[in-house]
């Protein structure tokens, strides 16, 4: 069967495809307490990040709780009855519904639901004096994929309204074990294929440090909420960027784990069978504690006995103190300044610069990384996920809503109120080149491109391991440093680049993300312009001028081997230790 | 591209691609040192188990070498010096070379090399006082696959003739650091999608048990080589029963692991790229001692360093102890008796009956398993294999060799002197109803069969963990202990069964094998007939007669957890200890 074609597609939708729409939107407007509904700042002022602290609705202690960002203290209050649940998780809802009002991250909302759970939780803490589990009381906030049961999963799908679940996915059934209290769930471009976060339905998600700018996507809603400080932990995923690039543009810590790490059993998904560059999840949050305590606590519970595709690897003490690392004692890092596709903005360089400089202070070892075969292991991947020639896509949104095809603003209803940049969009990212003419491969057309893929993974393992003969610690290089994007937030629309998260992605390198810094107008200034690698590298160039960026986070990415989510952490928390150590001797 | 039908491939075959076979073979016969070749026994004679103890071909001690069956045995005599690796591996490339000129079971054949190898391992042994690994001394053979540096692999396809490798896999790197000597290579069917053996370039495998008889296949060269001990330990693979298969047959253990356990990078296979049920590797021993050693070692080199696709899981002591499993002091086995789909030939009831009593007797619990959708995983699984109509095998024989569509005598040279059975062979297989007419399908047709297996997964996942309601322990069902095919060896052209072993492969649960007992006429009568699930189920019962299999290995699989190697490898040390009280205290 031909894939159908987006002209083809137009002519069958219903006329009231967007009334549609606007009526669920709506229904979520009405789900909000009255009495959280704030007063909107002036329309040009774009970076709300204190508008939380500003606007009054919350009291001096919800102020209090909603900025520890630290997890294990929030976690050690609500053990220790300090904080109830029901304090905390309304304390997270209120600025949830602040953030919604000004960012667009959130679905749904369920706010008597939470709260009843979370009284459950404080009435069994004071029946017993113990908690149910390692995440007793905490608020969690969930990508619109993770299955609710009673609730829709619309997953930026219109034909996807009113569909109610009648179970919870894994990893909910877990989280509610562990004594989580999900309490929102949050924003998705349609199809999940986008590095930004817009659809039909919900609308289009807005950076909180400037509103003209993208958070970022696919789990750009987690993006928005987490850096509003709406969430403590909210779970994401990631198949070429989703979870990273949300947490570089909006300055939060983040895990890619390896496939199959942690339990995606019973959650939708985009590309449903894709099984060649496989979806994970992770979570998103301001403190690696955060990190450690979700991924920790998860893997204690053995997904493996739930969900037949997650590996048994049980969390590794060892492992996690770095044990094949020398210990941590002296580890060596390698900076990807540059992969030769796009060269970073100067805010990036500087980030790396300062964790180079941190890191060396530390007493470890800091070398430059050597890219390889970049480009065709982009190609390699992309050229994967339009296998189908986009007939998944097409398929849910036949009959029921346009296929968007850009996140540029589109004149949508729901971007009505949307700060427009000035800058043109890129017209054919450098992606659409290297795939070419999508159209729909057969499976032994599949396998060659799994060939190619096991084939770039050898090559590029063999190159990591061949590192051994520099670094001076009789290891290959611990672990890769690098940009997750070549910019910070942008103007939206301008999200085209995953060169730097998909090299995971398709090798299945763990990674995870830590913010380093903020755009400095004073301290950015543009380069001069280099001999361009190609037509986006030279745009992307373009785009970046020192005073447009000022405020905006700047995060970088820290990639290690294949299913090494326990090292990746420990690395991840001594490279924010020593940038702590470095910004407190400055 | 549409496939090339096997009619339109017919039109383009070279008119010598029967004598470019020959030659190949002829070369094959002419690295066998003249004075190795024996008289052959009489072509009456098919149980030809002891030729080598009778052939006057091997010394006292080859005889007593060749019979240590017990791997740590002879390794630990290796590397205290009371046998040299020169010794132990002409000993075996004698018996080797007799098995060869019995039931056909070799491809490359490289005396020289493979002594010069071990005569290396000798004198570093004699000039260090140390071995150069856990492995050292040791001859293993390799199924035709495992690519080895100047020697071709030829996989059973003519075109494939005199492609020489530039550099080993990686299994072979890591053998060769752990101190082995691989000595020879063994044959395969051609495509490796045939439960026995044969090609057009070195002919069909025979059962050593009785000539008339399959070995197995695909690793049927080293089911013969191995139960002739002609090999103390040779490597197989298995994607849908291929290493099990030839070990029911010919009475050896073996272990099924998971997928992307042990590295496979670097070896050649059938359907290249194909990743959605994986081929996997596996040892083929006469003991199980040699199961463990061989995984163990294989572990302890990090083979995910090497290749991608591996996981970081190092062999875990404290899985092997069973901890999961209660220390195994008192573990629970669910005996699947009958899998509804094809019904086990009288011997392997017996076998079962055998291991439960032994079981009980050694204080563990023993359960019924009911079998949980075996004939939809099985239609998933076989559809998933023929999702490109074909293509790979076609592209592989196309201007070289007809494709061999069924494994039953068909007038090749080759079998010029392959003993006839008078039973017709079966038709039409149940697999080819099921799977229907082979096309090629697309990427996303493919995913939607992915949807499908990841389903079937959860929910035999999940029949698997409600056993803990009926099993005493507090745990559910430990280890499920069934037939890996409903019958024992049979005539050439007659397995068409891989019912009982993909189970495995289609939801990646860790299997090994264990020899039992062999068939006894006076024991094993003919059931009465039951109702007939299908035809085929029909077809194998009529196949039956006690006095037809006498002498012939019944062996059993012991299934576990997905990942869970070292427990699979110790429950069936512990089953096998058991088999040897109970056959001890008759």
């Amino acid at each position: 069967m031909p894939p159908p074609t987006p002209s083809s597609l137009a002519a069958t939708l219903p006329r009231d495809w967007q009334e549609k729409c606007a009526k669920r939107k709506q229904s979520q407007l009405d789900s909000i307490p009255k009495e959280w509904i704030i007063e909107l700042p002036p329309k040009e002022r774009l970076n709300v990040i204190d508008i939380p602290r500003e606007c009054g609705l919350l009291s001096a202690l919800e102020l209090e709780i909603t900025e520890t960002t630290d997890v294990q203290t929030l976690l050690d209050k609500l053990r220790l009855g300090e904080w109830s649940s029901v304090q905390v998780t309304t304390a997270f809802y209120k600025r949830a519904i602040i953030a919604q009002q000004l960012t667009n991250c959130l679905t749904e909302i369920f706010v008597e639901r939470a709260l009843s759970r979370a009284k459950d939780l404080d009435d069994h803490l004071a029946r017993t004096g113990t908690v149910i589990g390692p995440l007793h009381g905490l608020p969690i906030s969930l990508k619109d994929q993770f299955v609710m049961k009673g609730l829709e999963t619309i997953m930026g799908y219109a034909k996807w309204i009113g569909r109610v679940a009648d179970s919870d996915c894994v990893l909910v059934e877990i989280l509610n074990e562990c004594g989580a209290v999900p309490f929102v769930r949050t924003n998705v471009p349609q199809t999940l294929m986008h590095g930004e976060t817009h659809n039909h339905v919900f609308g289009r998600t807005l950076n909180p440090y400037n509103l003209a700018f993208t958070p970022g996507g696919s789990s750009g809603g987690e993006g928005a909420l987490v850096a509003m400080k709406g969430s403590p932990l909210g779970v994401g995923t990631d198949i070429g960027g989703s979870l990273r690039i949300p947490s570089a543009f909006c300055g939060l810590y983040t895990l890619r784990p390896s496939y199959a790490r942690l339990p995606y059993a019973g959650a939708m998904n985009a590309l449903e069978g894709q099984e060649s560059i496989n979806s994970v999840l992770g979570p998103m949050t301001n403190s690696i504690s955060g990190v450690k305590i979700f991924t920790k606590a998860i893997l204690d519970k053995q997904p493996w006995r739930r969900d037949p595709l997650v590996l048994r690897k049980p969390w590794s003490e060892s492992e996690y103190q770095l044990e094949a690392h020398g210990g941590g004692k002296q580890l060596c890092f390698a900076i990807m300044w540059d992969n030769g596709v796009v060269k970073p903005h100067p805010p990036l360089h500087r980030a790396m610069q300062m964790t180079k400089r941190a890191l060396e202070a530390a007493g470890h070892v800091v070398l430059d990384w050597e890219p390889h075969r970049h480009l065709e292991i982009y190609k390699n991947a992309e050229t994967i996920f339009a296998a189908d020639g986009g007939h998944d896509y097409l398929a849910e949104c036949e009959g029921a809503e346009p296929l968007i095809q850009s996140m540029a603003l589109l004149g949508h209803p729901t971007d009505a109120d949307v700060h427009e940049s000035t800058i043109p969009v890129l017209e054919e990212p450098l992606v659409r080149k290297l795939v070419g003419k999508p159209y729909h491969r057969s499976a032994w057309e599949l396998w060659q491109l799994h060939k190619e893929k096991r084939d770039l993974r050898k090559s590029h393992l063999d190159h990591w391991e061949a590192t051994v003969a520099r670094t001076g610690t009789g290891r290959p290089v611990d672990a890769i440093i690098s940009p997750a994007v070549a910019y910070t937030a942008v103007p939206h629309g301008h999200n085209t680049d995953s060169f730097y998260t998909t090299l995971c992605n398709a090798l299945d390198l763990t990674s995870s993300m830590f913010p380093v810094t903020f755009v400095d107008p004073q301290l950015d200034d543009a380069n001069s312009p280099h001999e361009f690698y190609n037509h986006e590298d030279e745009h992307i160039y373009q785009l970046y001028e020192a005073d447009k960026f000022p405020g905006c986070p700047v995060a970088l990415q820290l990639i290690g081997g294949t299913h090494e989510e326990e090292a990746v952490i420990r690395m991840t928390e001594i490279v924010a230790e020593a940038l702590s150590l470095a910004a407190a001797a400055t």
